[in-house]
């Protein structure tokens, strides 16, 4: 551990422990030696087997296995969509909650699915072999098609393989090129809903109390992962012990954390700094402003903007602490320190210097590059000036088509063989369209797209010499069918001719700007994504040789493990508890969203024990993506659920505080008394404890 | 002038004449020499001094007199307030236009005034006097009492001189304490209406062109100065010369430009890119969201929105453009490298040495303090937490009540004597407060400061533990007297016994935030406004030892004059040419707003030449507060009407491009065409060409 902490955070840290509890570490790589020494825990293959088999990668989250029935513990808020995709404008079940009564009640949750990474290869050697000698351009080119062939072979291997049956293979980029792998999962694409609190609840406190804490939220759902129209047989499990931890004992998170970008260089950062994250706040700091104007409409409304409006506040807040984070003079000169100095041990050594060159520079001039198109490739590219459901089936449905022409290997990542169950799934499922509110994202898009592109731009001129952004949403929205789920699978299933054929005003407007879209794409791969990745790899190989893989990758949505203990911080000189309880939510209840308790938990207070405990705080290295994480006691239990970080944590995108950042867990007995006390959930309950005695894990 | 370049401008400068057009120079310090090498124009103290006496500064603009009987040219959008005020939801001004068609007919701005520069004191030396040997904070207090006692002292003084009648008389810090003057203004507060086109022609491309160039804004209103109920005797007035200028002639702009921040120090400048703007940024895009949702409700909706919606998108542009300017490291760079060349002049001279120390450093301790009250001030005592015109009256009399019983020195400064009258005016006149608005508002600030100062804020539990935002604004609102003018009059009059026996609860909110509100004002005048004064008196004495009065002070909304010629620029290349021409803006229409042309204007589309020049742009140094000015040749008749800078003038808050900053302003040629054939307003042209042909200035 002790060359573990990354120069960023080795420079900030005011060390009061020896060693800070950092990292987010692949299972192929974790410091068991550091580990056993800090907290006495011997973290075996074994252990690390059983919990990595019963930990669960859902779309957008991490879950885990808690009974052999295929019963799966996550947050509440990774359950938004699939509560929002079976709402109605008139019902929802984010407001109202819902308990599955039987089997037969539990819901699919239709664009959700399930993934345990059952195994994994080092490919770096083949990805490496395949690009040696070429330009950055071609280079860039070769990685990916070299990707979609290894995984292409992976799938077509697993399908004749007894043991395993069908896998998803996805190639995994660690140490920003340094290391390629295959990662070999699993996959249930069959989910069901089987319980959720009301979001009044769920999320306690709302936007303002996000990533706060001391917190109060019942943040859990349940749900079940289905085999063949039955409930998965999934002896790999974890059981909740709904005791909890002590303060201070050891705990460890396995999960998905999403992305960090600790490795980005400090030109990289500055393009965060000053493009990036101000635009997307800017941006979104509007979009929130007409969603919650568009709610006070009407209750209807109201509850359409549930889902989209958690999501997109989330996301402000996260952004706006990334940008203090970078605001901070002293990260962005100790980078620049760190890189110097690494520079120099780079020229120290002729061979390296060599092979290494000056790869900061390199991605200084690609920076210079990606800000002068950034504009064009958001609003196009990446669809900022489309900013709806409906277009983004549309834009799947064209480019799914020409993309599917070609062979595999040639065609854009995300359309390759591999990719397109899950776009199938996608399109494939009855999820409710709701056009007042597409009528909403795409104006607004389209206004912001003329605003920032600028009103004489050829594809602004395009669209908008007769209309306003206002009239052209309306139109596409009246004109389109693809809220059909049955008409995007024919589009689908006709390929290129069914769509060339379409009259359908979205599938023609995808149409339309794909060209320009494409060609923004094409300059951003060429001249800043080839000679970055040239440039990291370079700089992965400088630190390789300088640190070994004593260092842990940076974050990206693949399986991790990281350790750490129960315990609260210091905040202005005041101690925070590492737990909340019961009694004080009771206390800080209003009579308004979002401090209003549901009706459900008033009409238990007397029957709950004030004392109980509610969430919990722990030094964890976590970041989105980790959320519904099993928190883990040394044996293998679950013994809380984590939802959120402090407020400090937001900064773990760049360094980690060992003094301040701190992860948010639900505590199991508050899960135990919900379920019991408030909400009745006998059977669930009784399978829960079920499924603790028979051992688990 | 060849000294005259600030410091970061003379860096980033890639000159290509030997000197650049740079500055706002007052009219005690106008470099007529450097005019006279470049432009070979003669600016004689008689030439400034009737342009001085036919400049107008408004309450938030420009302007000037055009004919001896008080007639008032400015921009359409130096009129947005006086359009509104007379405005109703079912029928707005703003969109309608206006033309009184008789003397009759002019309509009062309730809360217009028009300021003519008479004179001019420097007081630099009786201030430097007063405070001298004071530590910082008893100095800062000094120094605001003797700007009262001054402006208070010149006012009793001018009632009693025959010659100039009573004049308003407002101490002006230049060069951030560098220079106190008094400056004295003879003040008409009759100010009517008596021209403005449509909104669509007025501000033509709306958001997205504003700030651009080529460009086709008819940005004109004409206002009439009355005194006794009469229109104003005004023998200073410039002629029109609807001829306009020729390329590259040269063209002086008078006026008042608001505020620049060239002179701030790098520290200063981080503050701003790292806090300041920011938060300014995130905060009103999403009221920029607010209100456009809301505004799509109905056709009400959007009249009452048009006034505020346009005032908010500026500030958005002009501060986007602002953040983009201080993320040039080039800029902050320089300004580090230049301030350590002024502390080692400072350090080579004993004596200034001991005078001065290091007052950057200085300046850096009180930012970080600063950074730590920003919130708390904002959403407080900035009222950024009640976004509401009845709250802002609610303020002005809980305090005007309470500071009012104090002497006059003692108050907060915004309450003395001499700044009474203005007060008096605004609380006075009767214009429409609309609820839906205050409605949005309010309760968006609420919210807003919930989120900020947080849940558990002490304000916030007061304010919202029984209540939402909305609710809450609801309540004030519906429950508030404050709409209606008599009823602010009598409370105004009243004092502090009608206010503190008022049960209105916008008074009631008002008197419930005013200690807490203070308590933060006081801190940040102590701790950092006070030392951030010293300081900069301290960095102004360095600066002029080491370079005189050869440099302009920043703006200070007082009167300037600047230089320059009419120019177009280079962009990307592409040579931007000086004028429009109206052919261009019927093919650049659109059938839907803000490209939308006016019914009028499709009308007369056929009497109307083509080949008329439109808008024209020019090198001059400016921001806003120029809106409104006169563009005036070597003989002192007006060119141009001066109303927007382009998109690289922005960053003139900073520093000064020469290759690419650039004004933009109304063509005269238009400005008589669009009176003569659009609108038929013989009546004024005949007035405005009386004028023209009788000299004035």
């Amino acid at each position: 551990m002790r060359q573990v902490k990354l120069f960023v955070a080795s420079a900030l840290l005011v060390a009061t422990c020896a060693q800070a509890d950092e990292g987010m570490w692949t299972f192929h790589n974790v410091p068991t030696g550091a580990i056993k020494q800090k907290y006495g825990v011997d973290v075996t293959p074994a252990w690390l087997d059983k919990v990595r088999n019963a930990t669960i990668r859902l779309s957008n989250c991490t879950a885990s296995f808690v009974s052999p029935n295929g019963l799966i513990l996550t947050n509440f808020h990774c359950s938004w969509a699939c509560l929002d995709e079976n709402s109605t404008k008139e019902k929802s079940l984010l407001e109202d909650g819902y308990l599955a009564t039987s089997r037969e009640k539990e819901i699919k949750c239709q664009t959700q699915v399930a993934d345990v990474l059952v195994g994994y290869e080092d490919v770096t050697a083949k990805v490496a072999a395949a690009t040696r000698g070429q330009d950055d351009k071609t280079a860039n080119e070769t990685r990916k098609k070299t990707r979609t062939q290894l995984e292409q072979a992976c799938e077509q291997a697993s399908k004749k393989d007894r043991k395993t049956g069908p896998l998803k293979c996805e190639t995994v980029e660690l140490y920003q090129g340094g290391q390629y792998y295959v990662y070999k999962y699993k996959r249930y694409d069959d989910v069901r809903l089987v319980f959720a609190p009301e979001n009044a609840i769920g999320q306690f406190g709302g936007d303002p109390d996000n990533f706060q804490f001391p917190r109060w939220c019942l943040d859990m759902s349940v749900l079940r992962a289905y085999e063949n129209g039955k409930p998965a047989v999934t002896p790999n499990f974890m059981r909740i012990d709904f005791n909890g931890p002590q303060d201070g004992a050891p705990v460890f998170v396995s999960g998905h954390p999403g992305s960090t970008d600790r490795m980005l260089t400090h030109a990289q950062l500055e393009t965060l700094r000053n493009v990036d994250l101000p635009q997307w706040l800017l941006r979104n700091s509007e979009l929130r402003g007409r969603y919650i104007q568009f709610g006070k409409i009407s209750e209807e409304n109201q509850r359409i903007i549930g889902a989209p409006m958690s999501s997109l506040e989330n996301g402000i807040k996260v952004r706006r602490k990334e940008l203090d984070a970078l605001h901070s003079d002293e990260l962005l000169a100790r980078k620049l320190k760190d890189e110097g100095s690494l520079l120099q041990k780079v020229k120290a050594n002729p061979e390296m210097a060599t092979a290494v060159g000056n790869p900061w520079a390199d991605i200084q001039k690609a920076q210079d590059i990606e800000a002068t198109i950034s504009v064009p490739y958001t609003y196009l590219e990446a669809a900022g000036g489309f900013n709806s459901r409906l277009f983004r089936y549309a834009r799947t449905l064209v480019r799914g088509a020409a993309e599917r022409a070609k062979p595999n290997e040639d065609r854009l990542r995300e359309y390759r063989d591999t990719a397109l169950p899950r776009i199938e799934q996608t399109l494939g499922a009855s999820v409710p369209v709701y056009p007042e509110l597409e009528q909403l994202t795409l104006s607004f898009s389209l206004e912001r797209m003329r605003e920032w592109l600028g009103p004489d731009h050829e594809i602004v001129r395009m669209l908008l010499v007769k209309d306003s952004p206002d009239s052209l949403a309306a139109k596409l929205i009246k004109g389109t069918k693809l809220a059909d789920a049955n008409v995007r699978k024919e589009l689908w299933k006709g390929g290129e001719q069914a769509v060339s054929a379409s009259d359908d005003p979205m599938i023609q407007l995808a149409q339309a700007v794909d060209a320009a879209s494409r060609a923004v794409r094409k300059r951003y791969e060429d001249e800043v994504e080839a000679p970055v990745q040239t440039a990291q790899e370079k700089i992965a190989k400088a630190r390789f040789a300088a640190l070994g893989t004593s260092v842990y990758p940076d974050a990206t949505f693949t399986l991790r493990l990281n350790y750490g203990s129960v315990q609260g911080w210091v905040e202005n000189g005041q101690k925070v508890d590492s737990f909340t309880r019961l009694g004080r939510l009771y206390e800080r209840a209003t009579d308004a969203a979002p401090f209003k308790l549901p009706e459900s938990w008033i009409a238990a207070q007397g029957k709950l024990d004030p004392d109980t405990k509610f969430n919990l705080s722990t030094n964890n290295d976590i970041t989105g993506g980790n959320s519904g994480s099993p928190l883990i006691d040394r044996n293998g239990s679950i013994v809380g659920l984590l939802f959120d970080g402090n407020i400090h944590s937001i900064s773990g995108s760049y360094w980690f505080d060992e003094q301040k950042n701190r992860a948010i867990a639900v505590h199991p007995a508050i899960m135990r008394a919900a379920l019991d006390q408030v909400y009745g959930a006998k059977e669930l309950l009784k399978e829960l404890e079920l499924a603790g005695r028979a051992g688990g894990t």
